[in-house]
């Protein structure tokens, strides 16, 4: 059954990207934006499944190279923001990496675009409709919200992602493009309640998956006591 | 040997308590604050050795539990933040769960209080010198810091953590207060980086533990490749 999936890596802050870019687009490299990216993603520079997908040689072949690997083997459409899809548009050159229908979510409409194996169509009308579209040409596989995080924190908060993975790189920003923030739209005492699926821990990162249960009121818990500890030592 | 270690139950977005509650403290109960809060440390409450140091009856004997018992018993003497101190001093009652001495970083001066087996001395000339004070009363033992998170955000900026296990509970708030932040004080292109130590999971929450290794720059990467792939797909 097609499952609308997300994945992203994030330091231990949540953040996946440092603070937002907001120069020329040539001063992105030298950004605080681009060395939290990059530090985040170092895991993913560094496996093999990943280099052979962007035609880099080398690689390790390890948990997180399989990890990568298999998240390229489940998606059998992708949604994409507009932001990503015209970062990527050069640097991906004529096989970009997916290989599969990618539905880019815009407000400029524009003719499908073919690249190898790899189709870019540009919907206008949503999210929702995005989506919708990548599990109509999913072929039973995943429908993968490819990112950036805008896009995916639109999709959380909209209540259309089933599974989330985070691979959480072992270093602290302190401050950056978090993934889960104000913009999900929470209400006062609501949250978004998670079943952890998987755990996969590696010298480089700690995989998390979750299926995302949706929206629910945060009740107020006694301590099991009835008794007033506001100030209960709980670590 | 003594280390300095903290541990924190937060969401999968980093928040240890919901919205910060500005309002009377008879409503703290009742605030966004303590919604989350309670959310993020349910596995705490449910947790037989958590239960036995409050003086509750029942709790699970579990993993988490166990995990629970492990901190009470490697700490061997606590850092603590006024605002924690001064909420507890009601519900701890005369037999507070810490059962060592506590230093309480305050501008405050106040005489040493003694409850059971627990004492708390007040220290104002800063959170270095509370931490060299607890190590010294610690019995080869660990420093914990006991909290609240803007103490422990202090002890992490200033260098003075070890040792950091991070408890995520299977939940999304969207805002509240955050452990690690901007108050850490992080420049651009800089971050803290950490070497995972242990991963314990457990259906109610993920145990994550890092050695705290310190600030260092964030080095651009060039993606293993030389090009400008400033869009390139990742996960």
């Amino acid at each position: 059954m097609t499952k609308v999936t997300a994945q992203m890596s994030v330091s231990l802050d949540g953040c996946y990207a440092g603070r937002r870019h907001g120069g020329a687009p040539a001063d992105w490299l030298d950004s605080a934006e681009a060395a939290g990216f990059f530090r985040v993603t170092r895991w993913v520079t560094a496996a093999m499944a990943w280099r052979e997908r962007q035609g880099f040689a080398g690689g390790e072949q390890n948990a997180d190279s399989n990890i990568v690997a298999e998240a390229f083997e489940s998606a059998g459409a992708y949604v994409m923001g507009r932001r990503m899809a015209d970062g990527g548009e050069v640097p991906w050159g004529e096989e970009p990496p997916f290989r599969a229908p990618v539905f880019v979510v815009t407000h400029r409409p524009r003719e499908t675009v073919r690249r190898g194996a790899t189709s870019f169509t540009y919907v206008t009308d949503g999210v929702a409709s995005a989506v919708e579209q990548a599990r109509a040409a999913a072929g039973g596989k995943n429908v993968a919200i490819a990112g950036g995080g805008t896009l995916l924190r639109q999709v959380i908060a909209a209540g259309l992602l089933d599974e989330l993975e985070l691979h959480v790189a072992p270093v602290v920003l302190g401050a950056g493009m978090r993934l889960l923030d104000a913009g999900l739209g929470l209400a006062d005492k609501e949250g978004i309640e998670l079943t952890p699926t998987r755990v996969i821990h590696t010298p480089n990162v700690t995989h998390l998956r979750y299926t995302v249960d949706g929206r629910a009121a945060l009740v107020l818990d006694d301590r099991g006591s009835g008794a007033d500890l506001r100030g209960a030592d709980v670590p």
